[in-house]
C-alpha cells in the first residue's frame, strides 16, 4: 500500500458522518460525507464530502483509489492478477466491503461516526417514487425488480446485504434513478401494450432520476424563469438520457422501460425498431444474450466509429468514422430535444451535464446549433470557458451548464430519511 | 353474381388501361386506370381511374366489391365458407387473380386494352430509390428482401409471378413504399448499431413512401411557401407514421426498419424499448413469432383499449380504456411531430392524410391543440368541415387535410416507366 496519511478523515470527535455506495458490475463507486450540525431549530444540517473514490476491475485485477473533496489522490492500491486455481481468488464485491469499511476504520483519525448508508439501486418500479429505508420487506421486493434491469439491479443490491452482514444495525436507504419519473403524467409512461402488459409493470420507468432530481434542486439559482417553466435537461456521460423538467417535475424522459432506450450512448444503441430484434432473431439466429451484448456492449459510440466508446477519443480522431458517431450522436440528442419540447409545449432552457455535457464543448456547440429553430443563440466563448450560461443574453431559448452530483443526492436523501424516525419500520 | 352492368368499364375501340394492384395476406386491392392520349407534344398523358375493388378475406370466405370512380357499386360478391377438404379449397390469391383478370375482361365493353400494371410493393431495400420495370433479376432481388418484412413483402410479389404465368409479356412494375425516403441523409437513416449490422441494410426504411410522394407533388397547389419550405405530413390509417419533407423531399420518417415502429397503430405498437423484447423473451418466455404477433396484431389502440382497432369505434365509446387509447395515440403523435420538427429546424405546415388523418376531426383537433407551440391555431368550423385549410388565416404554422391517391401515384409511375422503352431488359 502506498505511503498515504494515517488520518485522511478529518479528526473530531463527534463527526457524524454517511456512506454512499454506488454498485456496478465490477466496480463500487464511493463517498463519504460529513454531517455538519443545524445551526438553528429550522436550519437543515449541510453535507459536506470528505473522500471520494473507486475500486474497480473487482473479479479480475481489482484497483483502488480514493481522493479527497478537492481532487487530490489520498490512496492508491492494486490487486495483482490473482494466480489460476487453487489459491486466493481475485477481490469481488464482499471483499471490496470489507476493505471498504476497514480502510475507513484505519484512516479516520477516531472521530468520525458512520450513521448510514445511501445506495444508488437503479429500479424502484411503480412503487417507489422517492428513497426508502431498507429492511428485509423493502430489500425482497427490489430483489424482485431484478428482471427489469437484469444487468444493474442485483450488483446494486449486493452490497446492501454486505453491510447489513458487516455492520448489522447502521440504517441503510436505496435511492432510485427511476423515482424521479414516477411524477410524469401516465400517458408519458406507456406503451401501446396491451394493458395486462402494461399493468405487469412494462411501462417507460426512465433513468437518471438522481442527476435530474440533483439539476432541477440547482436550476433555481441558476435561471428562476426556467425552473418555474419548461426546461430539458441532458445528462450526457457513458450512459445518456434527457428529461423533460416543467416547472422542476420530471414529465418525460429519453429512457424506457430499460436503460437501453432512447439516445446513443456509448456502447447502447438507444431508440431501435423492436421489429429489428425479430430480424437478429430470425434472420441472424441470435439469442437473447447475444442481443443484449449487440445492444448494450457493442453498439452505440463504439460500434459506429468501431473505435472507441469514449467520446474524448472520438473528438481527437481524424478517422471519419469517428466523425460519423459523434454525428450521429448529436442528431439523436437533436430529434429527442425536439420531442421532449413538445411534451412540454416550448422550451426555456437546456441544461448539460454529465460527462459529456459537462466538458465537451463541441457537443455542446453542435447541439446548440441544431437547437437554433427552439431560440437558442449560443455564446461560443463561453461556451468554450465551460458556463455556466452559454447562451447569449437575450437568447430566446437559454443554455447552461452545470454539473451533477448524484452522490450528494444520496447523501441529501439518506440523511433526510435518517431524520425522520416515524419512517422506521 | 349481383346483376352488375355487363359494361362496367366504358365502351370504347382504342383505351389503353393500367391496373394497380396492393396485395396483403389475405386481400387483393386493384384500380384500374384509363390512360388518356397526350393532347400536345409536351403534354402528359392523362390518368382517369375507372374502378376500384378489393378481393378480402382471400383462404376464408371471400367477398369481392368494385365501385366506379365516384363510389358507385358496380358488383359485389360473396363465397361460400369452404367446406372441410376434400372438396373445392377457399378463393385464394392465385384464384383471385383468376377471377379478377375474367371479371375485367367480361365487364370490359371490348375496348379496353390492358399495358401493364402496377404494384404496391412494402420494401425496396436500399437499392431502389425509384419504381422499376419488373424482370426475373429484379424479382429475385426483391425476393431476397423478405426478411425485411417478412409478414408484407412475400403477399406483394405473388401477384407478380402469378400475372406473369397468366398474361405473360405485360409489363409489371413495382412502386416500393421505402423509394420516397432513400433522399434522406445518411444519419437520419441510420441506427446506432455496429457498422457491419448497418451495412447488412439494418437501417431506418421508412414506409409509407407512395402516400408521402402523393402529398409532396399535390401539396404546391394548396400552399407553395409549404411546398418549398418544411413540412410534416402525417399518414394516420389502421398503419400509421409521419414524415417530415424538405422542399418536397424526404429528410426524416417515423417508422425505422419494420413497418411496426414509430407511432402508434391500429393493432401495431410503434416506439417501444428494445430492451423490453428482451424481456418479453427472458421473462415472459416469449418465441419470435408469439413476439411478433404481440408487437404486430396485439397492440397499438386495440390492446390498449381492449376494444377495437377501430378509431371510430373508439371516437364514439364511452368507455375510460377507449379514450385512454385516444390520448396516447395523440400523444404518440404530438412526441413525433416535435421530432421531426427538429429534423428540419422548424416548421411551415402539417398535412393530415389517410382514414384517420382525412376523416377524424376530433384527432386533428387534438393534435394541432397540442402543436400550438409550434404556432398551429385551428380553424374549429373549417376542422369540423374537413378543410382543406384547417388553421386559422394568419397561424404561423398551416394545417391541411389533403386526402392520399397511392394507387394514382403507382399508375403514374408505371405509365412514367411504360414510355421510357431504353429502361426495358
Amino acid at each position: 500500500m502506498s505511503a498515504a496519511p494515517a488520518t485522511a478523515l478529518p479528526p473530531g470527535s463527534s463527526h457524524e458522518a454517511l456512506l454512499v455506495l454506488n454498485a456496478g458490475s465490477s466496480s463500487l463507486k464511493f463517498s463519504v460525507y460529513q454531517v455538519g450540525a443545524p445551526e438553528g431549530p429550522d436550519a437543515k444540517r449541510k453535507l459536506k464530502l470528505l473522500v471520494s473514490g473507486v475500486l474497480e476491475e473487482l473479479g479480475h485485477a481489482a484497483r483502488f483509489h480514493v481522493k479527497d473533496s478537492q481532487g487530490q489522490m489520498l490512496d492508491e492500491l492494486a490487486w495483482p492478477e490473482p494466480a489460476p486455481a487453487p489459491g486466493p481468488g481475485p477481490l469481488g464485491h464482499s471483499g471490496a466491503i470489507d476493505f471498504l469499511t476497514q480502510w475507513l476504520r484505519e484512516h479516520n483519525g477516531g472521530g468520525m461516526r458512520l450513521i448510514g448508508v445511501g445506495h444508488r439501486v437503479v429500479h424502484g418500479g411503480v412503487r417507489y417514487a422517492n428513497p426508502v429505508l431498507l429492511g428485509p420487506e423493502v430489500l425482497g421486493e427490489l430483489q424482485a425488480l431484478s428482471p427489469l434491469a437484469p444487468l444493474h439491479q442485483p450488483h446494486n443490491l449486493l452490497p446492501i446485504r454486505l453491510i447489513e452482514q458487516r455492520l448489522p444495525g447502521l440504517p441503510q436507504v436505496a435511492c432510485f434513478d427511476t423515482a424521479f419519473h414516477r411524477s410524469a403524467p401516465e400517458v408519458s409512461q406507456a406503451f401501446a401494450l396491451p394493458a395486462k402488459l402494461s399493468q405487469k409493470g412494462l411501462r417507460r420507468y426512465g433513468f437518471h432520476g438522481l442527476s435530474y432530481e440533483y439539476i432541477a434542486r440547482a436550476l433555481p439559482s441558476f435561471d428562476a424563469h426556467a425552473a418555474a417553466g419548461k426546461t430539458v435537461v441532458m445528462h450526457l456521460g457513458n450512459g445518456a438520457s434527457m428529461c423533460a423538467l416543467q416547472a422542476g417535475r420530471s414529465i418525460a424522459s429519453s429512457m424506457g422501460f430499460t436503460a437501453v432506450d432512447g439516445l446513443m450512448m456509448g456502447t447502447r444503441c438507444g431508440n431501435l425498431d423492436p421489429g429489428l430484434v425479430l430480424y437478429l432473431m430470425d434472420e441472424l439466429k441470435m439469442d437473447a444474450r447475444a442481443i443484449e451484448r449487440l445492444l448494450y456492449k457493442e453498439s452505440g459510440l463504439l460500434g459506429v466509429s468501431g473505435i472507441s466508446s469514449d467520446m474524448r477519443v472520438l473528438s481527437e480522431s481524424a478517422e471519419p468514422r469517428a466523425q460519423e458517431a459523434i454525428d450521429l450522436f448529436v442528431y439523436r440528442i437533436t430529434r429527442e430535444l425536439g420531442s421532449l419540447a413538445a411534451a412540454l409545449g416550448g422550451l426555456d432552457a437546456l441544461v448539460f451535464t454529465a460527462g459529456i455535457g459537462e466538458h465537451s464543448a463541441k457537443i455542446r456547440e453542435a447541439v446548440c446549433k441544431q437547437a437554433a429553430w427552439l431560440g437558442v443563440e449560443l455564446d461560443s466563448v463561453a461556451n468554450e470557458s465551460g458556463g455556466p450560461l452559454i447562451s447569449r443574453l437575450g437568447s430566446r431559448c437559454a443554455a447552461w451548464v452545470i454539473p451533477t452530483n448524484e452522490e450528494l443526492m444520496i447523501a441529501s436523501h439518506t440523511l433526510d430519511l435518517l431524520q425522520q424516525p416515524q419512517e422506521f419500520e
